[in-house]
């Protein structure tokens, strides 16, 4: 029997799951509804589109993700660490005719007092880590977050712009100018060229000189074309392990034993880093995102 | 007495030098006409607009840049380091009809074997270190250099994209998207952003995370939109020089002084890190291309 629908919407789009009280999925929607597709503010007649004839179910509806941010329906601040389920669901944010609850994001501040952010992350963890668990999680992505659970709170927390910067980099760089396609029949040398470029991350030196041997090592023609865009994802990917794994041991981590939070190919590549790196990577929940709404949701009183 | 024209071709511009045997220049002429200006590879044809009635003179030419890269005019194929006046000047390639002598590039690799290029800055280094000199030297820009000369001769170097990755990061990343234009009025301010992030530069954590700090200062309000730039730009620098730095010491080299070759606005931005950084930086020449053309030039007897 659907006892939610729990909503990850997002940047690009939205995604809707109508979820019974253990959490099982009973159907899903999504649309290309994201916040930068939505003109003039107009997120009830977004939402109306995203569920349809689930309009007319009588059921608490709680949404994460970017909806809650400046740019979205209304805006849900952020909450300081520590963050706990119980935390966020005091928190939620509900649109002015109630259609919507909408989780908070979470800030953490480091040691200088620089804030980090994160928006929609903090409803995965809700979903995957359970109450009293200590773990270090990762949560790869556009901008990958590392994040310190301490008995089931998290309680610190570093982003990585690794996926943008290899996005932008590739597109829009000198990096990008010698890069072709991935050939699909030549797969072996493409995850040579990627453990190359996370040995090379691992590595010390500085990133804005090492990105530049997807160049160098073009030029002379030690890396083919394919293989340019998955040396550089290796180089990206490993040095990120590398920074967060040092962050991690400052915060008195074992840094050895991973979470790895997601389910697109994004993360099957973290796999094989970490496994490079000799890092333990266990993967965590696909569905956390859904999980976390029906934990907020739960604690927040929205279903009994 | 004119005695030489010399050439500084790049990707986007071209500028020839009319200059008299001690190197002073006697007249300047520029044009759009940077290698990927150039349509059907009719490079004599622009070497002559940019010449003009110069065209008419008897006179040696000589170029370094990208003109002499694969896209240029004539490949003149990397030299590998060690790479001195000398053995720049006994490289040098001509053109088919030999309307211009092309200096080459120089390769050098890391202990890793990873392979390091310039071209156009091997020019520079031989106009601003001379025979015997032995300097840790910087050519910032796009790609900034470090390079490591010993006793007049270039034995290593090391590129750094930190010119790039600002320009790409501010103009089609998340960071560019809540930085404004800088507000003359504000300079004071300006400053203290690009050495707040100067700061945050030469600490540690990975590149990948620091730069999100231009995201969640402006987020939260401690950084105005019309700093974010600011910010960024002494974050990237002061990262540059912390890298570059420990490569330096790694090679032996007293990173505790430095000299900065270049004439733009860029080079005071570094002339500032540096002095954030408590290194001494003594300027190089301002014309520094132009003597390095003359050098090459008569070592190679284009001159006598």
């Amino acid at each position: 029997v659907a006892a939610l629908i729990a909503i990850d919407w997002g940047t690009t789009s939205a995604r809707a799951s109508l979820i019974d009280r253990a959490g099982r999925t009973i159907e899903t929607r999504s649309a290309p509804l994201g916040i930068q597709q939505v003109q003039d503010g107009r997120f009830a007649e977004s939402l109306a589109t995203l569920l349809g004839d689930w309009r007319a179910l009588e059921l608490p509806r709680i949404a994460c993700g970017m909806i809650g941010s400046r740019q979205g329906w209304v805006e849900a601040p952020y909450v300081p660490c520590p963050v706990s389920a119980d935390s966020l669901a005091s928190a939620l944010v509900h649109t002015p005719a109630r259609e919507l609850a909408i989780v908070p994001g979470a800030i953490a501040r480091d040691e200088h007092g620089i804030p980090d952010v994160m928006r929609g992350e903090e409803t995965q963890l809700a979903g995957a880590v359970d109450d009293g668990e200590s773990v270090l999680a990762v949560l790869p992505g556009t901008h990958s977050k590392w994040t310190h659970v301490e008995r089931g709170r998290l309680v610190g927390f570093e982003t990585h712009m690794t996926g943008e910067l290899y996005a932008v980099l590739l597109k829009h760089s000198i990096l990008g100018r010698l890069a072709a396609p991935a050939e699909p029949q030549r797969a072996r040398e493409a995850a040579a060229a990627f453990a190359h470029g996370a040995a090379r991350g691992f590595a010390s030196g500085g990133l804005g000189h090492l990105i530049f041997g997807a160049r160098t090592l073009a030029l002379t023609g030690e890396l083919a074309s394919s293989e340019v865009a998955e040396w550089l994802s290796g180089l990206l990917i490993g040095r990120e392990i590398r920074g967060a794994r040092t962050w991690a041991q400052r915060r008195g981590l074992d840094a050895s034993h991973v979470r790895v939070i997601g389910a697109d190919a994004l993360v099957s590549r973290y796999i094989e880093a970490f496994r490079l790196a000799d890092v333990v990577a266990e993967p965590g929940h696909a569905d956390a995102a859904v999980r976390g709404l029906l934990r907020i949701a739960r604690r927040a009183g929205l279903i009994g």
